[in-house]
């Protein structure tokens, strides 16, 4: 039997665009003999909907639409669109008003609905504000042969690969016991980096666990800060990868199910991500391209400083969009060393990126001279460095606004963690890039940018880091080292540790405490960021919820460690 | 038996410090002959702590804390603290790892925990994204009474009051069928519009359909968002309210339960709100103070255009702060009326603000003449009106960054929702105190303010409002009347009507399409807004989760509909 895997890339909401996208595939595969075609989950409306399933007409129109395109597809072929589903029982026994549900289509008719058993809530899932968890395991006979159905979530509950157990149920046992002959699974999986080894080997332990064959169908594409990477792949019953898909690109691939053997054959595998930074750098371009595009922008544009951030982000900007979409705008003040403008214009040059340049010491002096009554007898401060800051943001927003570009914000994550950035100044943007990517790993990507020909300038990346808003000033003036830095915040961010454990992983417990209290002074700030593309298991942005106004002192906690007491806290 | 209500204002995350709050109302009301007192769900941690819940060693200084408190509370006053509480289970059989309880202390120790079992997971609400629900019906036995506990969303599932059912299990139903003589209820209950009004209709069926007495207990003060009102209140076994806190402001009752009875008797009782107008009046003005507090700011700053909004947001700072803390800056430009000065003015004199005035006309020509090449043969539009607002947004942030006041936005709902508002522009400010108050209500709520005298200049209520960005520009020259927009609104956000239900209640087909099309494109400038303080069942902010990069368009869906039939629809 052959069965083919759509890795597609829906527009979110748009769904009679995205039941198209099902169409064509399904007249193309079914030209090739193909009996059951695999979309990802939600392939209807696209991943993540978010509160357009709050609006019943909108779920009305999926109905519709769901129900149009199962007599729009060739016969002869079935077809497993992700779709939402009403719950009928709500009103009476409780419980959310839909499920995340697949539909199976065929011959013209909705066949069957299979409701997602798992519902991630955490991080930047929502689906218990959503969704009403399935009950049974879900399966189907197609010529014979038994199908189990997964939708993402209800393959990542494998109790014995994680060491313990997240749900109480574990649909791939389930469907074990039954004794289906094949599991496919739906999935909407966000990108993180390193993500395509971790879930290779969970499945791997899966299929080799339960003797099944298992094949993985991902979404890919950028939706807002989440970017879908794709790499769709299928193992056969001894946990071999007989499949894979591109990554980060949309992609459709055939394999064979030997209704002999019981198990998949070997087809065509694409190589799996090996470089860290390329991956990155290759969700990071998609992530450019899809908000660019979704949103409708062809161009983009950004203030170059001649640092190393924005750099890297006219590089994305340009393998997104093209060079020719890209506008660079130096504007230099006063403080601007001379390698902030001629590094700006070596990178453009490499990039072949248009460039502006708009000094802005005079509205520097006009603001000055506004507020100088106000302002007689203070001494300069963060007050006129932001000022500057903000005068950028003004010229950036004042270009995209007129000539319609998307403006793309260039700050890292290490400075959104501290708050190294400027509110309605550098933040300013429809996209912030970079904005999980550390300042570390800024460096590494550009590294490796370079590594066949110098695309980021030499000096962009060995120069000291400087925000350049006054004389001689530099980045670690005000923070520690970014590999001090990026530790600590790895650790904050991401492990959870408390400050016993990094002090006790050889950090200074003042600089740690430091990080901690301009860590929560910048929430502030990040809440009002823009979308951020999510590239780490913990990303600002719509998996961040912190409070803003809240009094919670983590280094209090320190009297209460043993480890501290030798240390040079006072 | 006397039992305490403690409507205490935590703050977020301030473990030591709500301790504090506990013990000291505790000595108060033991040294009465209070033999139970009850504080508001999570009062240890404030609520909503959020991710902060993430951190485990926030999570084990809670536990350290509340083991801490147990022994210092007073003896013989049993009290019920709400905490949080590890879910020992969630390693093996999955779940989450924490419950969202309520700990009794008496006598030194931890006697008992109690479990939420309904986790609101909607609107501002992810109770799911932390916590496990509890599984049983909660009671503990205080000398010899019964006293059945529920927490928050518990007693919020009366499907017989709600013509629905929300959850499976009905906590109340559960305790009456134990037979307990009295149900507590310790709540974190967000205010919104009439809530109260809400909350007693529905506890009164409960009270009445169970023949149970029942003490609400309710959290009250602002955390960032959300407003929370207080009015705890108690019904007798018969529904009728014998007690009622006030609202707005920390109270503290004692109400007397009749062992022989076993019902509350008649204490006393606070009028509840009666005036929409005052009620709204009266939570943005804590939701500033506290905003304000709990940021650790005294003053605040924002621009004065003369304008309505701006003028009621100075009023409500006024009266959170104190006249002398609030700084109006006035930023005419040459497109400003004569009577955007004096207005403002005359606003500031009725308040007793000081105000500072830094015309823009210059900065204005500053940024033409940066910008002179680059917009060379193009039209004064958008671009050049977004310049004036961020210029403003900018002086106005670097007179709250030089001396340290909390810069407050002052949008409307109404504008919020159609974008009418410039990012980085009047949309700046830590707090946007009313970016969830129609703009009918604003006028309003102005209207209520001038009761006795005049607060707000009259000319500012019955001019045309206009952003004044170019020469003889109003609000309805890009608008529909504010009536029609906020009555669309309503519809669209808060009561999810398809095109079809909005038309057949009298809208002009073309009317609702554009603002259909306005809501959805700025989502992005709301993304990029500061907390708004939320005052109806839906607002924008941590409650609404829409997608940015989407295509969900719900006027095409209008072909379905047959009321368009005859419209003017083309």
């Amino acid at each position: 039997m052959k069965i083919a895997i759509a890795q597609l890339n829906p527009i979110i909401g748009d769904l009679s665009g995205n039941a198209q996208k099902i169409l064509e595939v399904a007249q193309q595969v079914a030209a090739d003999g193909v009996r059951l075609l695999l979309t990802p989950e939600l392939s209807l409306c696209g991943y993540p909907p978010r509160d357009l399933l709050l609006n019943p007409s909108f779920v009305e129109a999926m109905k519709i639409t769901l129900q149009q395109l199962a007599q729009d597809l060739p016969a002869n072929l079935a077809v497993l669109v992700g779709t939402v589903k009403q719950n009928s029982q709500a009103h009476t026994t409780g419980g959310k008003s839909l499920f995340n549900s697949i539909a199976l289509l065929e011959n013209g008719k909705i066949k069957q609905y299979f409701h997602k058993r798992l519902l991630p809530t955490y991080d930047v899932f929502d689906e218990n504000r959503y969704f009403e968890p399935g009950l049974q395991a879900n399966y189907f006979t197609l010529d014979n042969i038994d199908i189990g159905v997964t939708i993402c979530e209800d393959l990542w509950n494998d109790e014995e690969f994680w060491g313990k157990r997240h749900y109480a149920a574990n649909p791939i046992a389930d469907l074990a016991l039954l004794g289906v002959d094949l599991i496919v699974n739906l999935s909407a999986s966000p990108y993180t980096v390193g993500k395509q080894r971790h879930r290779e080997a969970m499945l791997q332990h899966s299929a080799v666990r339960f003797q099944q064959p298992i094949i993985y169908t991902n979404q890919v594409g950028g939706n807002d800060d989440l970017i879908f990477d794709g790499f769709s792949f299928a193992l056969n019953a001894q946990g071999k990868v007989i499949c894979r898909a591109e990554g980060f690109t949309t992609d459709l691939l055939v394999v064979e199910f030997d209704e002999t053997e019981l198990d998949l054959e070997l087809s065509s595998v694409n190589p799996a991500p090996t470089s860290e930074d390329e991956e990155i750098w290759q969700a990071l371009v998609l992530g450019v391209r899809d908000y660019a595009q979704k949103c409708r922008f062809s161009k983009a544009i950004l203030g170059l400083s001649g640092g190393v951030d924005s750099s890297l982000v006219a590089a994305i900007a340009s393998a997104a969009l093209g060079k020719e979409n890209v506008l660079g705008v130096l504007m230099p003040s006063p403080y601007s060393s001379e390698h902030s403008i001629s590094d700006a214009l070596a990178l453009a040059k490499n990039l072949g990126i248009q460039t502006q340049t708009i000094p802005i010491g005079e509205l520097m002096q006009g603001f000055d001279h506004s507020l100088a009554n106000l302002f007689a007898g203070t001494e300069f401060g963060i007050a006129e460095e932001n000022i500057q800051s903000r005068i950028r943001g003004n010229l950036l927003m004042a270009i995209a606004n007129k000539f319609g570009y998307l403006l793309l914000s260039t700050g890292n994550k290490s400075e959104m963690a501290v708050g190294y950035c400027t509110l309605y100044g550098d933040m300013n943007g429809g996209l912030a890039v970079i904005a999980d990517v550390p300042k570390t790993r800024v460096y590494s990507i550009c590294n490796w940018l370079n590594r066949h020909e110098e695309i980021i300038p030499q000096n962009v990346i060995t120069k000291a880091p400087s925000a350049e808003l006054k004389p001689g000033q530099v980045d670690q003036d005000s923070l520690p080292p970014y590999e001090i830095l990026d530790d600590i915040l790895q650790r904050l961010i991401h492990e959870h540790q408390s400050v016993g454990e990094i002090v006790a992983a050889g950090h200074d417990p003042l600089v740690v405490d430091r990080i901690i209290q301009m860590l929560a002074r910048a929430e502030f700030k990040r809440r009002q960021a823009p979308p951020g593309l999510k590239i780490t298991d913990r990303a600002f942005g719509t998996g961040w919820r912190m409070p803003i106004a809240s009094n919670w002192n983590a280094i209090k906690q320190i009297s209460n460690e043993s480890v501290i007491a030798g240390s040079k806290s006072p």
